[in-house]
């Protein structure tokens, strides 16, 4: 993924040269992943999840404009009086916003004038951060946007695909020259966990989300967890051996979901259990590589039926401490998962792993004032933590006290399962 | 619109001369209506009932490669093997098709491969036609395939207007230069129709579409019809008198659907109750214009307010037969209804009138053998038949006997409504 | 059915001495038609079309209450001050009205409550019917409310039946002794019928529905109907050859319902093909017996498939008073559908028999003023007539010229198919 | 409810005899809270997630039937074939069953026959437990059976509210003649809780379900619980200022499900703001009363409006250990939640409390083996704990360790908040 950081500006930039750099690195990366695609693939919503990758391109670009341009720049233009209610999300602090399923509707902007309209605001970032003596609040919101937008850049993958799938050409997002290395074949091995109480939570000056913090005490009873996620093959012998129609390995709500959608294979696997729909298009099912696209329920009853369960997010967090050292990324350029290096005692596989845990305010969590206040705690109900990252998370934007959620029955992100157990 | 005629190619076009210049120009016109819409705008469905712009002008064009080349030109190769699958709307006797709801997610094949799909199928074509002894019924097929298209346009039109009215932006289809001419502000006058014995039907060799026959008697009583459709004002009064508001004077299925979908005024009627959306864009609403955009069930209320009632089909037929002789149409490049010539003593108005008829077959109906005849007997059950054409219907598409059928609660077609009296 | 024609007072009525006879008889079966049913069956809701057993007994007793008592009854209290909200049906002229969905809701009134309302409204109207000079209007409306009750003893039927058949068990409504007759199983004879100007629509001073009026003229293509409803045995070659899986036979819309809701036999046919739920249980199915439980959409493609059509109402209603003298109804006390008597050269069958006419206005209708012309020409739309009659309609509750009216994916009421031709 | 205690029959109950008396009390007071109720009030099914009374009966005294009858009995009959299927509510590894969206269509079997049902299997169970030597597991299922017989009384209650509340009638389940005592009126005090590592989780051989195990350490850090819910008035308080119409307050699903349904009150406040319907009937709202019949939604609204949070389900526990001795249960007869003893320093106010946890298992939790095992897990995922015990909760029930749990957008049970802060 070399590419993207040639459009990142070279030379001096002045008091804040490192955001500066980063942000400019992180709004090509952006535009390098949506290079690809016509402006047709981006303008279509497949699902009212889903947004197309031109909406995203634009509201990362608002957040800009909202929380920083429009607040620390004086007698800043904005781009067009309209976009503020277009590409709002969700913050209903800031006004109104365009229905969420309606965003597919939108021909008008173009692809064209969304280019000119992340032209504009970086022009105008770039100046503003030229500036000396930001106040520290402007700084941090830039930071927390290029975040914000490489979280967006997840989901324009993952909402792509979902996209290229429900058109019956099966298209391609685009080749990959990377071949993937040998992969591990290992048997599953349990790592036995830490005992008793341990801290969790992000603690220190570095950038984090407020869902991350406080930092605080939880009590861990003893455990053990796999040394990598469960492999297609493992999957595979679920399958066969009737997990999808064997009710007493799933939850009573999994269990109707599965019924009413028809369930019986990971989301993008192909009927013939041979081959599944890739970011590179219809690609062989490698045994060997990390299961993924599987909701909540399925990695539940996959963890039923192999003796085990979901690890919690705080063994998860401990063992991640310990042991997690190497993580695949959007930044190998690969768009798949894929199974670890042979050598390596613990590995991750390029898939958020779900958790048992429901997504929840830590113990003395408070999230900050005013509308971004908006951006995590309320969503903390009904969804279910996933650690880790996966082939489509950008490297720099992850840590380990990372919490990223998903409703139960959630399909399309690359999701997969790492098991653990009772000790 | 005379730039459209001019893409038709001139010069002698051999044995089917006149309908090859008839099918290039119909197949050059909906190029034309689709050449103020980005790849975008062309890729939106807005709701099941409508259709992107780009699969009307593929669907268009299959119909030529299903019906008419695979089958009378020998050795044909079909551009592309799955858009068999994709472009088939509704023909179940040719196979499988792509669901309606999921036209919009089909963002390959692209605005620019469906240009050269019908290139292709317009060259295949025109060598076909310079062909000596074609069958009959090849040069039928590509008849009936001009006035399929001219459907489409239609449709392409009411669709797109649907389409750009879900942007809050409320984007413009296209700029009109053609000025309204005065319209008629005189008071309805109600012409006494035919009473008796009356014929019915298309009778001729002319081309007509199976629904319009046989030509057979029916049994006319003494009734009048309105000398020109209802004008905005009079509408308007309608809604100020509470028409929305008053259950005795609608239908009972009428009356749900209000209640259901909050309707209280034409659906492309600004809430001001003083401007609507057309496909120029946002303008004033022109009080002596034909009201359109009506549901059947609000052309019934309405109707029922007036202390009148909808024409039956006989009757209207009957009333056009004697009076209706000029038309508004796609022709005249205005894209919207308006009042007629103060001057004509009866005025058609741009609009297609909702009739009391549903949509049924005439007595002695035989749909043709094959495929084709799914065309229009299939629908023959819970729609009601509009006559007269309106603003984006092509003019020589249209006859007195011809036969349009929506669902009562259908709004996004130019539908108004033609008072008539017993008497 | 002797026992309800006992229920009847004996002894001098007084001046309206024929309507109170008929109005205690028609109440009088009302209640023999509840009394195999338990408090629990008569207040279940199976469906939103359907009602409780004892909604239909308040509803019907609610209607003289409104429409009779309230206006021509000096100084009469009503019985309950809720009942006029509960026991509307749809008559927004007189009040709002419980949600027709909710009717299964209402524990309260009881079953002997309603009773009682039943009593007392009865006694009422008797009272009320020995005053002398009443105005012509109060008896009229008294008339009305049997025919208008003897409608809902159909539905009663209809509804229990519908009722039962969603509990497992499979309960009977009541047992029958009455044996049915051999059965007419000569092959489908077709009776040429009348070409030309005809009249249909009720003349005279009789009673009758408003929507059957005015007569008028109207004009018959050359055709011929079928001497008897089409029979278990052809609609099970019908099922045989395929029928229910080949679109072809099937307007879209049928089709469409078709797929939806996994259609493949009549509503209460078993799994079988062998049994069928009747309101005397479990049955055998009788292959010489007029089918039914069909939808239109049914009724409709298995003309198709037999090379026919359905006959017109108009076609119909001159064939009936030419052809056919005997019907079969709820006074034969059979509950279920026969083929008639192999020696009658026209047979009707106990079943309603689906037409190709949507329910529309006659020419020249005009429903009465006030609220009970609410009764039938609101519901002129989506709708497609019905006529004969069947089991469970009451004998002199029938016309030629009666018009019955439903959905056209309705399959609960006792509906089959007549076959026509064109000549 | 002195009333049922004496249907227990008296006298030597044998070798089970506490067993014995247990059960029977608990069968008893199951009739005594169905008798007020009509058969048909016992047929009424409100909703999907409700059940009719009739249903609760037969469905109690299937389990006993299924689970130990006719394992423990030597040539045990069942009651009825059908109950089986009729009756089982969600075991799947026991078969198939009747869907729970229909009960409500069962007119059969009636009242009277679930009833003999009842005394069947009573009678088959005394004859049991008077045998020696029964298999531990056998007296355990019996036991079971009456905790899950408890657990359908308090359901069958806030059905049968549910059901009495669709009745425009709004008629009451029945009197009362206790009245309440006066309430406390002080203002909420916030109690200091423990910090650190605690036990939580059933210890000891007393009966408990399975989610209550085991028990294990967890980790509370500062924190303070509210002397008693909150009430009424200060809920009151909420809604006047604006709390139904401010998005910040609300979880993002709160919110989308509040804009769905409408929500601007609790569930059974009426629209005056001034009455409730209650078991009783309508009736004032009482201010020092516990406000309930919230949704998780609404009382975690409510909470971030008041400045505070709810307590995790650990912090619960732990408090009502140390001071919650004393609650309001069903025995009190009063059916309503109602302030407490003034006089008392921390308070029960006899509703359940949502708790801020998810439900899930506790460390180390695993289901028993078999269909019983069916019981809690299989619903670990997407709902809300709730601790306490409300006015519908059978006093004998309850423990300190009990877990209910719904999704957080359930209204219909006996629900408040009791708020927490962190220190």
């Amino acid at each position: 993924m070399a590419a993207q950081h040639q459009l990142a500006p070279e030379g001096d930039h002045g008091p804040n040269r490192r955001l500066l750099d980063r942000l400019l690195r992180v709004r090509a990366t952006t535009e390098w992943l949506s290079e690809p695609l016509s402006a047709e693939d981006q303008a279509i919503q497949s699902m009212p999840d889903a947004s197309p990758t031109k909406w995203h391109r634009a509201h990362t670009t608002w957040f800009f404009e909202e929380f920083v341009l429009s607040r620390f720049q004086p007698a800043y233009q904005r781009f067009h009086a309209d976009y503020g209610y277009l590409f709002n999300s969700y913050y209903n602090a800031v006004g109104r916003m365009h229905p969420r399923p309606q965003r597919g509707m939108l021909s008008r902007p173009s692809v064209d004038e969304i280019g000119a309209y992340r032209a504009y605001v970086d022009g105008q970032l770039t100046a503003l951060l030229q500036q000396e003596n930001l106040p520290r609040q402007a700084l941090e919101l830039v930071l927390l946007g290029t975040h914000h937008e490489q979280q967006h850049q997840e989901l324009l993958l993952t909402d792509i695909k979902h996209t290229l799938f429900q058109n019956p050409l099966l298209p391609a997002y685009r080749a990959v020259e990377v071949s993937a290395p040998a992969g591990d074949t290992a048997a599953l091995r349990f790592i036995p966990g830490q005992e008793g109480v341990v801290s969790m939570g992000h603690a220190g000056d570095e950038f984090h989300f407020d869902n991350e913090t406080p930092a605080h005490k939880t009590y861990l009873q003893p455990h053990a967890i796999a040394h990598r996620p469960a492999s297609n093959a493992e999957y595979l012998a679920f399958i066969r051996d009737g997990g999808y129609r064997r009710p007493e390995l799933w939850l009573s709500d999994g269990w109707s979901t599965l019924q009413q959608r028809g369930w019986d294979r990971p989301y993008y696997w192909q009927e013939d259990l041979e081959t599944e729909f890739t970011l590179t298009g219809r690609q062989p099912l490698d045994p060997s590589s990390p299961v993924c696209h599987l909701s909540y329920y399925e990695a539940d009853a996959f963890a039923r039926w192999a003796g085990a369960r979901l690890p919690t997010e705080a063994e998860w967090e401990s063992f991640a401490r310990t042991h997690l050292h190497q993580v695949q990324s959007l930044d190998d350029g690969y768009f798949h998962p894929r199974a670890g290096d042979p050598g390596a005692p613990v590995q991750h596989g390029g898939v958020w792993e779900w958790t048992a845990s429901a997504y929840a305010p830590y113990p003395g969590f408070h999230p900050p004032p005013g509308a971004v206040g908006e951006y995590n705690g309320k969503f903390m109900c009904n969804q279910m933590v996933l650690r880790g990252g996966s082939c489509a998370t950008p490297g720099d934007h992850l840590r380990t006290t990372y919490r990223n959620f998903f409703y139960p029955d959630a399909r399309w992100q690359f999701a997969g399962v790492r098991l653990a157990r009772d000790l």
